[in-house]
Formats: structure tokens, C-alpha cells, sequence
């Protein structure tokens, strides 16, 4: 499964250039990454948070602008997971905008207590409902035997 | 040479774990950018858009949040070229705080004119200047060979 | 006539007490107009910055933060024209969440040219289109009269 | 007392017009009084946060955006203390450029308990520090009486 999300490219997104400044698409990945988690899998952020004691902080994000955005341009944002290891995942975020690919992104987080910031195994109903976004049955095996 | 730079990780910077929030690194890089501009290479980025009607947009980004930092930390930059092309050129920023390396991230950036965001070719003066900051003198013969 | 929209208080918008951090509601109170602009007025920003060379700078702000919001609320946002004058107008944006008035706000933006950011005289089209989410008639005209 | 800091407009705080874009000036307000509290009163926001388990929410902003800045302009902020009430003061922060007056702004905090966002009376050694930066004696006895 793919999540899917358009986000508009605001005003405050843009630079003195017009277009895109490469720190607001982090914040607009940030963004989608925040909606799947309420949308795609179910578990609101608020949930997470407060239910649950989780995070997911990032260990490291891959970011290729591709090509330049406008302010006024939607952003089709496509989210799936590509690896799913011990206590990290890495999602791979794409958006494009009026037939073209602007940027491509993968961003790897952890599962992490927000309490002690310390990593926790992605296990049992957690892993279930990000593996729904591997791409593909056999690559999810594969997946699960890397570690974070 | 290598330009290094302070940088206090502010509240404005933090979520509600208390640390630095990944997107928010990425303003801190961009920063450390302009400030080497300005600083290191005695181009400030007015100058560089109203005088030369050049910027620098990324292409490319790739960071590693290697430890958390929490509000009020001092974050210790360091940046470095560690390629420079046809047009473009990577830059290689770090930093550091309390002795324990917190971040690492190569941005690719182009050469480009405001107007049109077309490429232009890194030569001359700005070569000269932006080599300065290539990690040492054979490197930098190598990266002249590279192509954007 | 009321514009309405819903804005989630997002993760990137709290500080580390969990709550909304006061400069983010800004860019939120910001997203709503440019909302209000493309959906309550038909005239996208990107339409006012490149078919008519407008823009809308902010000239005053004053905001009540009237109760903290928390992480995964849902702010229900509510905007009027307060006042028109000969070239800036006076917004009136709320925010209501669960049952409680949570920020009260004042922004007075200037139509002006992008070109040399001097404001233009709110005029025919656009002044009929402002006009529309004055509070009620009578007001309308005497806010005609009001200078910027 | 007068606490007086420069700031640099940055590449970050424009818009697609080469000019402060209204939103950032609160963040680089904010920066002026988490720089006020460490340098000026001798308490940064980690120890406010840590030591005294205390925070500085806003519950009032005003500002005046008197002429717009341009990326690359310093900002001259000058940060004094309006009054203090009983939990709360209001801040006067303006800024200048080039010998004009860029902005002008009140921000009205509140000593709040981080815990249970609870205001706390500004007493002892809070209020002498604060008071400090109060504009004359006299001020500052008339401030006293004045409740939150």
C-alpha cells in the first residue's frame, strides 16, 4: 500500500526565488509522515504520544530535490515504507506536481520512548500496521531480518 | 580550511521530547550556509542575489541525526567542501556539542541565477574561492574534474 | 459572511511543554488567510502575486492567546474583514476548539505592489470581494470611509 | 536597563517579495528574549526549564511592522520590561535598521509552572531581575500593582 496526500506549496513555503526552500519540504514531509500515522495506519501523533509514550524521532533523511516547485503548486505526496528492522523503519516519501517528479526523499526513524529516548523493537500490532505500506509481500520477509 | 560556526539549539527548535526537532536541523545547516557566504567567503548572500543575481539551491540532502541535542546545547558546525563540479558543489557540515558528534550532512547546492534557475558554471573567482574550503590540495584537482 | 477552516495543531507547531508554541500560530493564522484568499475570495496567491503583481504584507498583528492548545487539536478557524480603508483592511481571526475560544486575532495587511511595495488603493473587484465578509452592511459603509 | 541585540534578517525570514515575511519576525522576537533571559537576566531557557521547572508562555503579542527589512539587513532589537504584574509582564521589543524603526512590538508572558501550565506570582528574585529592565523607578512601583 501507497499513502497518499496532496499539500499545497504555501507562501510561506518560498523563498525570494518564488520557488520551494529545500528546509519547508522537510517540514512538509514531516507533515505527511504526521498525517499517515492518524490516516494510514490509525494512531494519531496525539496517541502516540500520550497513550502509547512513543516517538519517532529521525536517524537520518535522503533528500533529492528534483525539481523546483511554485508557490501555488500542489504537491502530490506518495508515502511507503521500504524497510521495516529491528526498532527503525525507513519510509520513502515522493512528490510530484503537474506530471513531474519534484522531489524523493527516505527517511529513516526509530521507535522511541519519549521518556528515556531510547529505541524500542517494532513488534507484534506496531510492525502489522507498517508493513501494510512495504511494497510488496516478499520484500516485507526480507525486512523483517534487517536490523535497525 | 574548514569554517566553523556556534549555534545555540533554541527552544523554537525543540518538540515536546525536549530535543531538537529534524527539520529544524536543517534551518541550523542553512544558517551555517550563509554564514560561511558572508563570513568565510566574504560574499553575503544580499550581495550574492543583488549584485551577482546568483543563488544556491539544493539538490541534494543527506543527514544523519547521529545524537539527540536538547535545548540549549551549543552546537559546534563545522563545514568543509568536499566536491566541487561543473555547477555545483557539496558541502560537508558537522556538528558537535559536550565532545559527542550530533550531526553530519552532506547538501549539494547549485550555482544558479535568480532569474531564470538555470545552472551556472562555478569558474574563476568563485572556484577559487569556494576551493579554499576543499579538505586538501589533491582533493581539490580531483573534484575539478567532476561534472555537476 | 464567515470564512471557516479546520487546522490541526501539528507536532511541529508545540514547544516542550506540548502545547502550541506562539510564533506557530502565526504561520497557522497566515495559512488561513491564504486559504481564505483562494477559497473564500477565488483569487489564489499565486493568482494576486503573478496576474495582478499584488501582495498582502502585514502592516499590524495583535493576537490573544486565550487558552493553550495541545498537540492534535483541531482548531476551527473562523475569519471576517473588520474593517476596509483606502488600502489595507483589518482581519478578524479566531480560533475555537472543543468548545473554547483559544486565540483571538487582529491582522491588517496592505494590498500592495510586489514590484515596489507600495500599497494600491482597494478598488471595484477587490473591494467587492473583501466587502463580502465585512460583519454586515451598515459596517460596510462606514468602513468605506476609514483611511488605511 | 536596555537589553539591545542584532540580529541578522536572513535568507530564511524573506518572502518571494525580498522582504521580511511577517510570521518570522515573532520567531526572531522570541530569539531576542530567550537571549534576554540568558544574557541579560543570567537564566537560560534550559534552566528556567530544568532548575526552576518554569516557562515563559505568551498570552498577548502586538506588533507594528513599520517598514519592511530586506535579507541582509541587521536588525538592532532593544528589549525593555513594560510592567510586571502579578504572574505575568508585558515586553517592549523594537527594532531598528539603518536608522529607521522596523517594528514595534508588546508580548505579554506569563511565569507558568512547565508541569501543569499553572501561572506562578513573579516574586522575590524573579521580580528584581525582571524589574531591572524596567523603564525608571517610579515605573516600576506603579508596575507592581498592577495584577496579572
Amino acid at each position: 500500500m501507497i499513502f497518499h496526500k496532496d499539500k499545497l506549496l504555501r507562501f510561506a513555503h518560498c523563498d525570494l526565488a518564488g520557488i520551494g526552500f529545500y528546509p519547508r519540504y522537510v517540514e512538509l514531509i514531516n507533515e505527511v509522515v504526521e498525517d499517515w500515522c492518524a490516516q494510514g495506519l490509525g494512531v494519531s501523533y496525539r496517541e502516540l504520544h500520550e497513550t502509547h509514550g512513543l516517538g519517532l524521532p529521525a536517524v537520518r533523511l535522503e533528500i533529492d530535490y528534483l525539481a523546483p516547485s511554485r508557490c501555488g503548486d500542489v504537491l502530490n505526496f506518495a508515502l511507503a515504507v521500504e524497510r521495516i528492522g529491528r526498532s527503525s523503519m525507513t519510509l520513502d516519501v515522493r512528490a510530484r506536481a503537474d506530471g513531474s517528479e519534484r522531489l524523493r526523499a527516505r527517511l529513516t526513524v526509530v521507535l522511541a520512548s519519549l521518556k528515556d529516548l531510547r529505541a524500542r523493537p517494532i513488534e507484534g500490532d506496531w510492525r502489522a500496521r507498517f508493513a501494510r505500506y512495504l511494497p510488496a509481500p516478499e520484500s516485507s520477509v526480507e525486512a523483517g531480518t534487517v536490523s535497525a
